[in-house]
């Protein structure tokens, strides 16, 4: 089989290096992609009078037959034809002759690699933005149903004060919803067109590239041919959005992980969504939890793939380019998959709200004592300390922080009173939290409801 | 000298673990920050009626008086209070006595934290856009001065086809102008308050967190508590921002060395702007292109460093998350420093235009060749064929293309004629790539226009 | 100050370009292996005849005074003069005058400066080696405390089956171990010396280079000047243990961190070796090993830093080179504290057994009652599935493993005899896993004898 | 299909979770090392008693019929089955009945799977460095073949001095060993056998752990089973050993890109080798290079991948372990792609002379001038200055060093006679640098017979 460019060359290239630079192993995920841009490339070949009306229309018709190869499983793609758009291109020539040669026109594979990617980005951070949104609202869910569940917060792993759990679900709401505003900044930069740029210098035929924007649906028109051909920015945008989403679906899975444990014993997973082990017979594990969290290593990992292969690469284009694709499509696949089963667990996920609540109390409670010396006046330094001295005293006595007794807390400060073993119960403690953002009923109530108006749930 | 935490505890510190848990060796950087936040938190107190307006009055003053020693360079930071907040707030209380102690009420040092890095990178992300238009306003002088100076583009490090340099600096400075959107897109991220979310579960105060927003001129507030608290992805945006930039610089760079060696030989750089060799006389090297290259490492290295600590952390807050912070100082510190050494270099590049131009004519004007066979009416993948065989045949003759004959021509195909001959000039190539984004002179003057525009040049 | 390659300069150095290439800031942490180098590097001038014995002692004495007002922190280190060699260097001159100029004969800062390093990193090496020794010493000593107390094993933080919580500290040596060896092995690639391998192409004095191996203490000399000086590959395997031992810290962490939550309560950790919050008085947070691991992301921060400074830079020096130190130096000490901290919280760690047993019993023994069925000739599959359903079953009813009878058992499988029973005991469980490696307490004893013998604690 | 532990399970798992945990899509790779390890584990059951000898021959005989089928391709792997070693199980169990159910006696997936890993690594590394060896080879005969081509060292890109090419190839021989060096250490990490460890705790059943070692053929026995199933970072070294052979590649490669420009002009690659472009008909492209040094980007992705994955993991086994194959596979396969790649372009490079030789004149001979002067007394920083200086004046006067006169240079220094004229060959200055590890003929005939010792290429 022929090389498209194999013109000026004297030898057939090595069988080694064919599979070494071939592309098309991965790249052909973009052919359908590929046959929408050569759709509209045709037509702006037609417009521009580059080919005639009739070429464009055997062009139109060769192109969709290739589509419809594509679609049905029929098309074959070589290694020897190197990537997609070769493969492509030949396939077209044999359905309508040497006239399918014209499709390249005006068009160097450095344009429209980036274009097919950019095609294919448009699509793919759209499903995402979906899969998110059903994550989200998983969560808006789950916090409905939690809203009178109480757990301890926890800092350093140590109980710090009680709140809702709902409260907790919600905090993660919002870490996804950043993740979606991620995806739709890196779509800005996807979005807006190579095409027409070339090699790397421009197209010295007279190609509307304003009307090619249009049909391929395209925002803008890139501005400058060099750097549309050069530049794989964008692609990093996503594979970051990826990664940090990642890190959010690796702390939710940890969290998950330790609260399954039979020492926390917070909640539990339905048999469907977790899997046994081939020699002890009890187990029963949170692998998908876990393979969500141990994913967020090929997260980052294809972020550093290309970030690597970047860096220090002459403008404009280089074969290390290629290299973009690979990382590209497992993070999103990885992705993808990750938030699905994250969903599903979520949904699934079954609340020991005994359990929550009896954790809820104890010395989590104590920074309500303290602000209520503060409210006496104590200075907050003051008041610290002697509920420091207090739990101090507790601990000693191996009582818990309910069990204390006014007169026990007047030993330690004059100020108490009465009214301070009220606060002594997680519920109160966590209602006491009404500043905007807290972990007081209302305040929950509050972004529950603005949750679901901003997720469409009413 | 007391923790402020050491209510409960019966023992000492141990001196190893003090050192090494300490931050304020580092974050003492955001001590004005620190004392700016205070200066509203206190405000807030106030309003809510917590403190009195006497206490309020005395606290501001005290605050004042203790950012008047830092910026005189009298405060002393001790390691054994830990970080910057609690050296600050023994200072305060120092000035102004045991009141000083309710400047923590309403507050922990969970919001206390991310609220002065916020206020920080506010500030800092305003600087580096500035440096960043300054070294776009660079390259759009360079684009001014060598718009008629011609080269070759590059792809595989191979001469693809001649362009204005102008279009070449033009390209960096698109690429310059979408890393200023990304730190735009990591500023709106930044832009919202933490501050009254307490150690994660809010705060029973009754402050009015919108207020302090407002004194303090963010935009929005963190609508949940734990959230707020347990976050650094917009610490990773920042790194990230750092870290592509970075990118562009260092291919930049790469391009200077290349075409600053002797044999392209294509710019030069003043002495005042390069170092000498220990042993060779002779020597005169790029080393702040180098670095610039060099410091990638770094940027990214800061990205995976803090990836890698959120990685699987439990929500909400935990020491760990002490970690952000070197990185980032590190990275904006690294980038600000690159981004004026780019600058200062391109406004001292000399170019060799002859050298430049001598090296944009030979094959590089093939394709042009090829199209023109097109608009003959051959099919381009039949054109480039042609043309391709003719350049192997020049090779074997030893000859430029801009040697060939009409004769010889006309044996590769006969649609070749006299015009053809007058498209084997640089400038006539260049010109020809007329499409939006070419690099044809009236489009590389629609580019600098825009530039001139959008950067406020006019 | 004059630059020392100046000759050929007719401008001087821009301000800002001296302060960014400048690296006197951070390699003077290398002054006194420059040092300790130059009187190597003398006497070889000396034995090569290229200097005479009197400019042998002048230079000599020289650096001698030279080093003198380093350790008595006389010297000024000027960034003006670069690095720390040109400053060494200049203030040899100070001291003897012109003939100080003849230290640099025969040698570049190319070779210089990995000489440097690598004598450094000899120390440093050696240094790491004898506390990772220590921290394996500690692990040691916890095992022989903790021979007989039972604690489950965990996988996917579900417990798995009973151990001797010896048997899990000695699996942590066992990873330290590694690390010592990963570090040797990485001493093995420093041991052989650059110097004299010139700027790149050798030297052309006759200097014996093996004699100033010997002088230094190096194993071996470099045996391509090329190599010599482009190479930081040794540099990336220090980087490369210090990640790795990192990771394993982070595990270990990880895990103290899970057993001292008030849910696990596992282990406790003494007051002194905590600290507190600024808000809530009760708390008690293992910051130490939270710092650990969020090291972790610094550690691999910097090997990705270098890894990504080297990649695709020419052959030999380039400036880019330059960004080697600070990684290095940061990982070093980064891991030099972290492996104290954790030596310091192992010897403080406290127990709390009965917990831990109370653990280690229920379900966790379910294998050997499948194993007990396979030794009646059951095949292992087969009685897997038995006692899956046994486990089912008695979660339903809401029992513990040990409180189920012989009749129950004898439902699930008629193979089941009275002595099934006996199995239902942690300790019973453990001390029959008696194969090499396993936590019997025969097979712990052996581990712990080898340990001891290893670690000269005989 | 039932599960191999549903005993316990009341429900099926999710298709979602099945296709998510599962992992025989890519282990599978693993089948034969598995086949392997359980025929060794089956003659250890049957040497221990737990199984009979006719139980053993059974079980054997069942394997090798598998070991047939799956290299027939006639073995079909079930996602559901999860892994290989559940497929191959109940493979097994098809073909010999439930007495199949016995291989999985007093063994576990998670010291199977290591187990399987390990005889992999066994084997692949030991390929790689064969194909290591095939590279320094090449570079040997490359050396061979340009001992007397004169070509300047660079540094920082600009002419340094001049060497023999030979050189130059030899040092990335040094390079390439030290890689083999690399994987040599982390061959023996991998050398460990990890079988009889069972889920964590060691086995209950008298496994003879020495006999299994000799008959897989492993060095020595893992002595710690929680170790042995914990960890993971014997792949980190492997995944690293490829990071830094990926490194060294692209900085050849980089190199040999930058020689094969028509602007250095140095080097050139057969028709072969290269590819074209599909729209620019004279285009020549390094692509096989270029793609190597892009491929740096996986490999290091590869590395921070997992380092990711396993940072923060509790001891021992979790699931997201299983995410250790994939970047192991991926990155040995491109190594192994990549190094015969490079071997591929160094045998078929062609070296142009004449032109690397009129590149190692001129200034790049000005260090000899220096030396000259320091030869006949003067301290080598001021010989540094006089040839500075008058480098500057040729400059000016836009001559080559070698076009000076005896007159000029005494105008600089008096101590200029006619020898120094001599100095003035790239030659003569290669030659003189005559230290062990210089670039003199005589020196690099000495590292042309050592590496050919050290090869077998004698």
């Amino acid at each position: 089989m022929q090389k498209p460019w194999e013109g000026r060359f004297k030898e057939k290239t090595e069988k080694l290096l064919e599979r070494f630079t071939q592309s098309v192993s991965f790249d052909k995920r973009l052919a359908l992609q590929d046959i929408k841009q050569s759709l509209a490339h045709v037509k702006a070949l037609g417009k521009a009078g580059v080919i005639s009306k009739e070429e464009e229309e055997v062009l139109k018709l060769g192109l969709l037959k290739v589509k419809e190869d594509i679609q049905e499983g029929r098309m074959e793609f070589l290694e020897e034809l190197e990537d997609v758009h070769m493969n492509i291109e030949r396939a077209l020539i044999e359905k309508v002759g040497d006239v399918g040669g014209k499709v390249h026109t005006a068009r160097s594979r450095n344009d429209q690699v980036v274009t097919d990617e950019k095609l294919f980005l448009k699509e793919e951070i759209g499903k995402l933005q979906r899969d998110l949104k059903e994550l989200r609202i998983a969560l808006v869910r789950l916090a409905e149903k939690t809203l009178d569940v109480l757990i301890p917060s926890y800092t350093h792993l140590q109980r710090a004060q009680p709140i809702r759990l709902a409260h907790y679900f919600l905090a993660y709401r919002e870490a996804f919803l950043m993740d979606s505003l991620r995806f739709a900044n890196a779509y800005r930069f996807v979005d807006s067109l190579p095409l027409g740029s070339g090699a790397s210098a421009g197209v010295d035929f007279p190609i509307d590239r304003f009307y090619v924007a249009e049909e391929l649906g395209f925002r803008a028109v890139i501005r400058n041919s060099l750097y549309a051909t050069a530049e794989r920015d964008f692609i990093l945008d996503v594979l970051y959005a990826c990664a940090v989403c990642g890190m959010h679906l690796s702390r939710l899975s940890e969290d998950l992980i330790i609260w399954s444990s039979e020492e926390f014993g917070f909640v539990s997973l339905p048999d469907r969504l977790c899997t046994g082990s081939s020699i002890m017979p009890q187990k029963k594990n949170p692998d998908g939890l876990e393979l969500i969290r141990g994913k967020t290593g090929r997260l980052y990992g294809n972020l550093i793939s290309l970030l690597t292969t970047l860096k220090g690469l002459p403008y404009a284009y280089n074969r290390d380019l290629q290299e973009d694709k690979e990382p590209l499509f497992d993070s999103l696949d990885t992705l993808k998959n990750s938030v699905a089963v994250m969903t599903l667990v979520l949904e699934g996920l079954q609340i020991k709200e005994e359990r929550t609540l009896s954790c809820a109390g104890g010395f989590a409670l104590a920074t309500d004592l303290a602000n209520y010396l503060v409210l006496k006046g104590l200075p907050f330094r003051q008041a610290h300390k002697v509920v420091g001295s207090l739990v101090g005293y507790l601990l000693e006595k191996g009582k818990r922080l309910e069990e204390v007794s006014l007169e026990e807390l007047k030993e330690f400060s004059e100020l108490f009173d009465e009214d301070a073993l009220k606060l002594l119960d997680p519920k109160v403690c966590a209602d006491r939290r009404k500043t905007y953002g807290g972990t007081s009923k209302e305040q929950v109530l509050v972004q529950i409801e603005n949750a679901k108006r901003e997720e469409g749930m009413l």
